[in-house]
């Protein structure tokens, strides 16, 4: 399995991937999920990807190679951020049309989804949500993030505190709370983590960081959110109902 | 959709079921998915349902069924609580029999499953998932709770702050906030809910409350967890990345 999440505030970008990947419980294997794309002062593109690896690794392959050589690769050449996730949405329509028969002859749904965040010289940051069929959404002012891979478990924490106002190093521990909450309910969800920042006009990278389990940060956020939520949850009143 | 959740503690059974159910965004109905079996000193059982409302319905109407007029009905002659579970998986057996076929000609898979919870004299108080194929498991010490329909939201509270030894008050409270995260993230799980619970050795349903959003428990739960959890994510310390 997989989760990764991506967060637009007004500041800028927060992408978080894990990197486990299974076939079956007895065939983990750890992958990296997130690449980087940039020219420092022109653009800074961060790809997520999960589901079939064969197909995302393909299309991250299609993404990497120029038409001609020499020439940029098509992320490094798209005029502007939609046109970016068009590219990947063209590359998974490639991929769909070289192997999806195969696998449905073997068994196998196509399913490989991206999450593109950046900001090309000209635009604001973005942050686009690609889906198997080719076809995209974009992050709105209400919406401002996306989550792929095995979503739920991490998603009641960020709807509740994370807005565009957010700060980066906000959103950046909620990405880290979010994380955690799905680990410990998903095995096959698992460090190290990669944790990209871009802040917004720098048109850089601006942090990329790995997050192992001996990580003193996310060791706090793992410690302190569980101990803080059992906390909470006696603070709050027991019911009163006669016949308890 | 739906979301049930059964809690086996030590002083008794909490069980709470919402009653929305979709067929589309735009066919929404409400249906009660909590029944109870009980002869007042003698048993006490409380069976809730998820899936196909087709499917869970009319096994609830076999089991609601003397083989003979006049007899007493399945769930009230078992002998325990496995009996009971074996009882409700014969149940989905036959209506799998009769309508899979139909179903799957449709486009629909086989889609039912059950949590019964309950005790009956000379036992202990007992907790079982039935599963469409009818086979089924029973809670433990480890895992004093069970699931079915929509469960990743509401997962990680309960993995947090539930043990055998919490008392029946902070079960109902747990599965409470529980079912707020989830009806929060998911708009295909809606009140009213039923909520009964079972005190060890009562041997009768000790309490069966119909809640509504105006319920002013659950309304302070709703807005109490929800400040709460932003309160927590306040003061946990921003990472200090320079960057940032």
């Amino acid at each position: 399995m997989t989760y990764c999440v991506g967060l637009l505030v007004d500041t800028g970008l927060v992408m978080l991937s894990d990197s486990r990947t299974n076939a079956g419980v007895d065939q983990i294997n750890t992958f990296r999920k997130m690449k980087t794309f940039h020219n420092p002062g022109e653009r800074a593109l961060v790809l997520m990807s999960a589901g079939n690896l064969g197909i995302t690794q393909a299309v991250v392959n299609l993404l990497e190679t120029p038409e001609e050589p020499g020439e940029p690769t098509p992320l490094m050449s798209a005029s502007n951020l939609f046109n970016a996730a068009r590219v990947v949405g063209d590359g998974l329509r490639s991929i769909y049309q070289r192997d999806a028969l195969d696998l449905k002859e073997h068994g196998y749904d196509f399913n490989g989804t991206f999450i593109l965040a950046g900001q090309i010289k000209g635009e604001e940051p973005r942050l686009f949500h690609i889906y198997s069929a080719g076809n995209f959404i974009e992050a709105s002012i209400e919406t401002p993030y996306f989550q792929i891979g095995e979503s739920k478990y991490g998603k009641p924490i960020i709807d509740r505190v994370i807005t565009r106002s957010s700060s980066l190093a906000q959103a950046a521990k909620c990405a880290l709370v979010s994380m955690d909450s799905t680990m410990r309910s998903n095995l096959s969800v698992g460090p190290p983590l990669d944790l990209a920042i871009i802040k917004r006009d720098e048109l850089k990278v601006t942090a990329h960081l790995s997050i192992d389990n001996d990580n003193k940060y996310f060791q706090m956020i793992h410690e302190m959110w569980g101990f803080a939520l059992q906390e909470v949850f006696s603070e709050l009143p027991n019911p009163e109902w006669t016949v308890l």
